[in-house]
């Protein structure tokens, strides 16, 4: 990745992983079900961020240098794994 | 929550706070965007796969003591939290 | 369902039927892919819009009902059906 | 879109329409609303599989268009297309 997406996705797992600590406390505090479930849908979106920036910089990289490499194997090869992350990504 | 439930839970969470600690490694790691993506999504469900422990949790006890209780204000109340629990959900 | 509720579900859904019947026109135009992806995605936020419509009649109507009766078993098999529609809505 | 994925795409748009007829009939006979709700989200999926066709379709022949083609400027308009198709479906 490059420098910027990269230092700006460690920071977001380095919050999540400590949002996912804190929900952690909380069921062990016995908390209202409703308020651990507000915050793990709110970890669920955070990740979605995490990926939105991880797959913009594969897209504006990666996948740009197999265009300007003109290799057709490799933009295949790319075209396919974009379809595979696009299939899991809707489940 | 449930003692069985309220375990599962925590052990979930624990793996669940490793991956993401996983996931940053592989980012300082320079791992290539699609095998993180793919780590990401598995982190996503992960996620919900609490959510849904935790509602199952929920019904089966906070909504079933309100619905035992035969107060109908807080049946309502338990409706409307559910209801916004989905609206979240979805998106 | 309350009379409003059902007249502007019935709408939306003479609505939707045009637009199914407009995008296989489409398809059949040879329109582009893109396109009729754009087109498809927004019949199913429409669907989207009416299943949320009759969901609220529902825990308006049938819902309030069963909270009004007291009647703890119709109670429970209202909330088994919500928590249905709710795993069938997250797919 | 190509001859085989045509036919079955208007096939299935031909259904949904059907489909959509019908649950509009259901709502005017004022059938239960958890099965008009079942009857909407089925009618979604089907539509999200139509999705996947044309999609399919599209890596399938104007992506592979745009790779043999080996015209960059092109295959950055198709790259920026599929993930604009994305982050709608996401939704």
């Amino acid at each position: 990745m490059q420098p910027a997406a990269k230092t700006s996705c460690q920071k977001r797992l380095g919050r999540i992983e400590g949002q996912v600590r804190g929900v952690a406390r909380m069921v062990a505090e016995d908390r209202y079900c409703i308020d651990v479930l507000t915050q793990l849908s709110a970890i669920r979106a955070a990740l979605r961020r995490v990926e939105d920036e991880v797959l913009r910089d594969h897209v504006g990289h990666c996948v740009e240098h197999a265009i300007r490499s003109g290799d057709a194997e490799e933009q295949r090869r790319k075209v396919a794994e974009l379809m595979e992350v696009f299939a899991r990504a809707e489940r």
